[in-house]
């Protein structure tokens, strides 16, 4: 299926030359033909990009909004005053080529921290904005990433796009996350900012280790619909049909970012079962992918379970080691707390692509899951050279 | 000076055939010959391994102690009752061959995690040990670490010898980390205890993640002095220049890990100055350390502050940007909120061996600081590749 965008969205992405690559596009923009509800999360960093202090902006007002414009290889972060008046500067001129206010623009960047943008360069950029096709958007986005990431759920009576970017990440702190949903639904602004809060606590923040995130992540939706009549109101199976949808975009995108996270030759998938609360799951799932030393154990398709055991002992809370169960790509390796003689099997199932860990902690029902990359030569390799 | 241990304790360490190379020592004890006062802190982790049990206990009894005694290559983690038992076992023989009670053997193990310890081979070391050069120990206790640790301080009425080890960690967890600590002076368990927990969170715990810690870390003081005429009491000068001795070694061992990181070419050692509280400034501290993207820059040479910013903002606490100043071995990067076009400089002062991150809060006067060690090829090759 070719990649779209619901009606009455169109998007552009193009080389600004704020790269030197010139087939790497790195301005870009989304923009509703009509008035968009918004929903956002954003970075926790203490210190917020420029652009992200004036989406929350955006945000706080509660009106409708037309376009968002981002740029990569610079993420203005850092930048102090002058940062902030250029993210401004920036918001305006794509507000007068749309013809709309800057109050209608949310500005998105992405790239080195604490460089002042190339104002002339946006300016220009910005001018030569216009339609083209989707994947340009998802190109402009990227920094490290070796993939464009989309997502699509199409039904009868409305669509749902998304795009993202990440640079993957082993520990994913500081590896900038940008995801733009949008989505021809009618829908409150107020409903759809808890409903994008809620998913995606167990999407974009299921590859994140919590409070880490990088100066400028950013996830967006826009809803364009204004057929009152059709509104999507919470409680209704409406509702949860749309909710199902958005979690499947919002999760593919999130998946996708895990598995081209920086140097990565794997995917690491982990499902918890049987937790006491979900909450509970959900951590024991991100100590797991957040374990450098299981990313190595992936990247070495070596089934050290050991690791695992001590990434779930590292949550802090109480569990009956008797009572575990963990298996490799359905391998089992430990059932109700005792090693399975298994290592040939096991180092077989860890030669795939994607390591499925599966946690049962025996103690209730609840599940969760998180998603990560292994830890490989690249990955050092990347980051010991990006920024000279 | 040659290292050697206080008065009355002797240490041996031999190959016990834990592992194949018969010129790696694995097995070994420190032994007080009079009564010792002992203090320890052990592992967070749910899972602790079964001789951290133990030895939890022995603690508990307030009861003086006569040796520890170690063994490397296997964790004895996750080893269920059987596990227990032989730790059980362990501390049986140990006692045997001294002499003593079970009660006053402390026993420690670090290495593979989730295989039972291979009794008949401890039980045939435990026979032959005796006394011999104080390094051997030092050796007995090492997994993947490079080199032995010692520290030592003699007063003229005292003297402080610990040995330890840690294999380095780029990210702390589940490197284990063991310290034993001898000393001759006269102290109250209470008093030691207390001592070592305070010290603890500013060495040892300051090279690890808060909350991340292996099935089975171990830091022991043994104080093994019956003057009670000299006893050292709290809020005394005595006491004063013990804690300063005692601080001394401890950071010494906990430098000496740091500095050994698995695959490390470089230590990290980062001071917080500038906090509203020492807490806060141990965690940015902490965070910088503990910040993938900031060790492989390291490992890069790379003056890349944006990822310092990035780690400082990640601790969720208030600070203020145009307050912030940042050196790296002494050349000035950002001054009070901006950046300094020094990048030469910084990129010709990240050749050293030890970088040496400076980082001004701007909002108080306390500080704080902690230790670790660049990521690197080697580490990765060094993980992917421990288990099989």
């Amino acid at each position: 299926m070719t990649f779209s965008w619901p009606k009455n969205f169109y998007s552009d992405g193009i080389h600004g030359q704020l790269r030197r690559n010139p087939t790497k596009p790195d301005l870009g923009w989304l923009v509703s033909t009509k008035p968009a509800r918004v929903a956002g999360v954003f970075t926790r960093n203490t210190f917020p990009a420029a652009p992200v202090q004036i989406d929350q902006q955006v945000l706080r007002s509660n009106q409708p909004v037309h376009a968002i414009f981002v740029n990569s290889a610079n993420a203005n972060a850092f930048t102090g005053a002058t940062g902030l008046a250029n993210a401004y500067e920036t918001q305006k001129l794509v507000a007068n080529k749309l013809h709309t206010t800057p109050a209608e623009v949310l500005v998105v960047s992405t790239g080195i921290i604490g460089e002042q943008l190339p104002m002339e360069k946006i300016r220009r950029g910005i001018e030569r904005l216009q339609a083209s096709a989707p994947l340009n958007l998802a190109k402009a986005m990227l920094t490290t990433d070796t993939t464009t990431k989309t997502a699509q759920v199409t039904q009868a009576d409305y669509q749902i796009s998304g795009v993202a970017k990440g640079s993957g990440m082993i520990h994913p702190n500081m590896g900038t996350m940008l995801g733009f949903i949008a989505t021809d639904v009618t829908i409150k602004q107020g409903l759809l900012q808890q409903l994008l809060r809620e998913l995606v606590d167990v999407t974009f923040n299921q590859i994140t280790i919590d409070g880490d995130t990088s100066t400028n992540d950013t996830v967006l939706v826009l809803a364009n619909g204004d057929d009152w009549q059709a509104e999507i109101k919470a409680g209704t199976a409406k509702y949860e049909a749309f909710k199902a949808d958005l979690h499947q975009v919002l999760k593919t995108l999130a998946i996708a970012i895990a598995s081209d996270g920086e140097g990565a030759t794997r995917l690491i998938d982990v499902h918890i079962m049987g937790a006491r609360h979900s909450a509970s799951a959900q951590r024991v799932a991100k100590s797991i992918v957040g374990s450098n030393l299981v990313k190595t154990a992936v990247f070495g398709a070596d089934p050290n379970w050991g690791r695992i055991i001590d990434a779930i002992g590292n949550v802090g809370e109480v569990f009956e080691a008797d009572q575990l169960s963990i298996a490799i790509n359905q391998v089992p390796i430990i059932v109700a707390g005792n090693a399975v003689a298994n290592e040939g099997a096991a180092t077989q199932a860890m030669q795939q692509d994607t390591i499925v860990i599966t946690v049962d902690l025996g103690l209730g029902t609840e599940q969760g899951q998180a998603w990560g990359s292994d830890l490989t030569y690249e990955y050092v390799h990347i980051n010991a050279a990006y920024h000279t």
